[in-house]
């Protein structure tokens, strides 16, 4: 099953599909209109902690909804959907490790779990697009170039850490059209957090990027940089909690949010 | 000492005249252009169900800052002020009900107190004045007319209950203008909730408050209705906990906060 046939599903179809096993590769395309969200899972005892450097960093944490203590369902951004199915694969973490790539939560899910969904660069960049801003990472068919920055999250309780960036070559004329449409979508990461000189960021190797992929950056272009959804992910990881569960890279869970909802003005 | 002789003076110097006891009267009109901010200090074993509350509830609880567990000094909007002695006057909440008003908390920190920041409306009221939509309760030097509605906030944990709101007699030529203002400060209560027919959401007598005061409706204005930071509050004392504090109502903490950083475009 190819992801343009499946672009026009609704949401709730789509997440069975992948409950059912019908649909285990990335989900970059499908249910278009709708935002995809990163998914952290992690005891309750860090949950606090957790949302507080939420609070303090929404742009590389923005969130989507915290579930429950114990509930696998978001009763907010998708009702009758199941956290533990509806994510066609997952990463187990045991003290901050990847132990393993499952494609359900059956034999993991714990009553003291809170699964948090956060914000996704396919809604913003579903918003570039639209307004003829190429994404130079699509174009090339490869994953996003990351970078870690000297810029610091605001530490909170256990968490701390350095921001991770990704970064997107815009056509100089067209930078400050995606500041404003970015600005849009504070909840998908917002604005950018720096354009231009990645040295000034601690970026020392443009063409080496931490995570992802290097993809050209062309003559006339900026290098502009977003927070990036696996800060929270790497921060977490650092104080090595006994068992933490993600989405794996690409394979998102799809909300029923319109990414055009998610938009503030 | 007169509001309009601080409206110009510094934040750090105004929080001073507070501390040494100098101004014991309510904070509007001071510090001009810098946010003042809603104060609640809840026991550690509550503030994680009142963060994922806030988390979902934005609009009535827009949190500008948390302070650390048991810390009194507001790092990130006031470095170096004590939310202990900052704040013109407190309100002592126990099992729910308001049993002492007092100048200082000298007597009653405790060291598993959090204590929440949240916008207030005086920053967007600002705003619609600089862009001359009249407010009429400025006018008429009154205190905002507020009201429980049938709109129900999202629960979490604990929490759960109505949603207050203010209203605003607004122009009927001006209301898009002032959707639009308020819009750009989401950490203040950001756009309004509901414009017109105040049935709608439970309200059957707009001369009636439930809380503040009446204010008059000209001819041709529109009832617009913001979240209101009571509405936290109210939520919180439902749950009767051992021991709550707020600022007195008009006594506001006053932040490092520029109005205009706190928009979002």
């Amino acid at each position: 099953m190819e992801g343009n046939h499946v672009s026009t599903t609704s949401p709730a179809v789509f997440r069975t599909l992948v409950r059912e096993g019908k649909w285990t590769i990335p989900t970059s395309g499908v249910c278009e209109g709708y935002a995809q969200a990163n998914l952290l899972v992690i005891p309750k005892h860090l949950a606090y902690d957790f949302l507080l450097f939420a609070q303090r960093n929404p742009k590389p944490c923005p969130v989507l909804e915290v579930l429950d203590v114990g509930d696998p369902e978001p009763k907010l951004t998708a009702p009758a959907a199941d956290i533990r199915t509806d994510i066609p694969q997952y990463r187990i973490y045991r003290q901050g490790t990847l132990v393993e790539e499952v494609l359900d939560l059956h034999n993991y899910w714990q009553k003291d779990f809170v699964a948090f969904l956060l914000g996704c660069s396919f809604s913003f960049e579903s918003a570039l697009l639209k307004a003829g801003i190429p994404i130079r990472n699509i174009e090339e068919r490869k994953n996003v170039s990351m970078y870690t920055t000297t810029l610091e999250c605001v530490p909170a309780g256990i968490f701390h850490g350095p921001m991770v960036v990704s970064m997107r070559p815009i056509p100089s004329d067209l930078v400050v059209r995606a500041v404003q449409i970015s600005s849009r979508f504070p909840s998908v990461h917002g604005a950018p957090v720096h354009i231009g000189d990645p040295d000034q960021i601690g970026i020392h190797d443009i063409t080496q990027p931490d995570f992802g992929d290097p993809v050209e950056i062309k003559p006339g272009e900026i290098p502009v940089f977003w927070a990036c959804g696996v800060t929270p992910q790497a921060i977490v990881m650092t104080v090595k909690p006994d068992i933490a569960i993600t989405h794996a890279p690409g394979y998102m869970f799809v909300t029923n949010l319109l990414n055009e909802t998610l938009a503030v003005f």
